[in-house]
């Protein structure tokens, strides 16, 4: 299949529908609104939405049907690194090239513009109501909220803000990976499948195949920056070597839950795929 | 009817609701889950949750199917006091007798509390499903979503804290009281109803009850701090003659709207009667 087609069309879609659901820059109060869109417009890769829906097809169901999904775990995403950015957190001025939002509107607005993002998410998912059951929707939020709150997301923030670099411990480093990166991707691969009508135990493997992932993509992205000075990080613990060989090795692990999808789990796979390989 | 029983005895279900939901307080990571409970135990006067319940009871349903979102509102509302409070809005020290959270924790770590207890509240609005119809989660869950988005609670912030204080026209001043105060307590009202069965023009009526109540209860609220430095205050702009009469105009119309609800919706016409009048 051709991957960067794929990502364009289905990347396209869920612009269309991050569009849609942000208040235009011009509403009142117009830095609040500004401030939302300065990290979503243009956005990143949008790996996590594409994850959703390559998800939904890996399991027989339609991408349109987890639009929502994937909307709100791009804005969940956006949300996460505007509060990274202030001042308070991790102090940076640019992201991907441009200032970050507190620079441009200010760090009352960059804090409450990261509030209203998360609250967006969780209101672009109530609005799949009208597209898939009540009972999926209900689902989906709960799975979501569990994803970024303080067992996962935002705790392996807070944990990676306290981790100790001397700390070499493996479990202790994935720990970090699997809460504040893994539980967000997993939850895009499971909440994608949830909305398609995946069964419980496609949802159940599906949330794996992502937890696997996602540490896999947070070896490879400390690979890609392994002279920064990241607290938590395989490369900078146990070596490029090692940590290259353990991300090969999740992502194996992941490829085999998921061999008996067959042939419309090859978007998921290759997503996967390049996600992790490319940063190797 | 005796009040500040119902108070007490509702108040309690809410208290084990929230003590329920939190994660402990030694959980790891620690700080963050000591931050999250800081304002929640001992919390304020559950105002918005006992509203939710009474408005659940108001419409002939049982308060305890609405406990969820009786939790729901009482979180977000401590993750915008908590963020309110950082040096870069308020900055403020203190609040109900205690050192802040920031003070507490540091500010990075009050943020992602604030982050943290958002999302827990739609954990805990999703955690209904068991109890209510999914249909009716789905909905609430957009009507929390929606009433404490840019478009509401987070937008009358922004709204508020660039607010002229030269400015004394009515209209603009209750559109901040409506956005920042008012939205939250509406979809309480409203919400509270939504699970526990109303009809859509039952919602509709009870959230505009919620809406004039809302006003109501930030006019007196500034009434009450009329000597503070408010930027957009009722009281400050047309002074307290002026003010006190707006908000017991506010609500004797409120009043009027819930008149045909009769005895079962007592609880709430006696909550929103206290909310107001005792800081007139």
């Amino acid at each position: 299949m051709d991957l960067q087609a794929y990502m364009a069309e289905r990347g396209a879609w869920v612009d269309a529908e991050l569009e849609r659901l942000l208040p235009p820059a011009g509403e009142a109060p117009a830095a609040l609104h500004g401030a939302m869109r300065h990290l979503v417009f243009p956005g990143g890769k949008r790996f996590r939405p594409l994850l959703v829906m390559a998800a939904a097809e890996a399991v027989g169901g339609r991408a349109e049907d987890a639009l929502p999904m994937a909307a709100a775990v791009e804005l969940v995403h956006t949300y996460s690194l505007v509060h990274d950015d202030l001042p308070c957190m991790d102090d940076d001025s640019e992201r991907r090239g441009r200032p970050t939002v507190h620079v441009v509107y200010g760090e009352a607005v960059a804090v409450l513009a990261g509030d209203a993002l998360q609250c967006l998410a969780f209101e672009a998912l109530a609005g799949a109501a009208g597209r898939v059951s009540a009972e999926r929707v209900a689902l989906a939020v709960g799975d979501l909220a569990l994803a970024v709150g303080s067992r996962q997301l935002v705790g392996g923030q807070v944990a990676d803000l306290a981790f100790d670099p001397a700390d070499t411990d493996l479990a202790r480093i994935e720990s970090v990976h699997a809460r504040k990166t893994a539980a967000l991707i997993a939850v895009s691969i499971a909440g994608g499948a949830r909305l398609a009508g995946a069964s419980a135990a496609q949802i159940a493997e599906l949330d794996l195949f992502g937890q696997e992932v996602g540490i896999a993509f947070q070896i490879a992205d400390d690979l890609l920056d392994a002279d920064e000075e990241d607290l938590c990080s395989l490369a900078n613990a146990l070596g490029l070597d090692a940590a290259r060989e353990r991300a090969q090795r999740l992502l194996e692990t992941a490829m085999k839950r998921i061999e008996n999808l067959g042939e419309r789990a090859e978007p998921l796979r290759d997503l996967a795929r390049y996600a992790v390989q490319r940063k190797l």
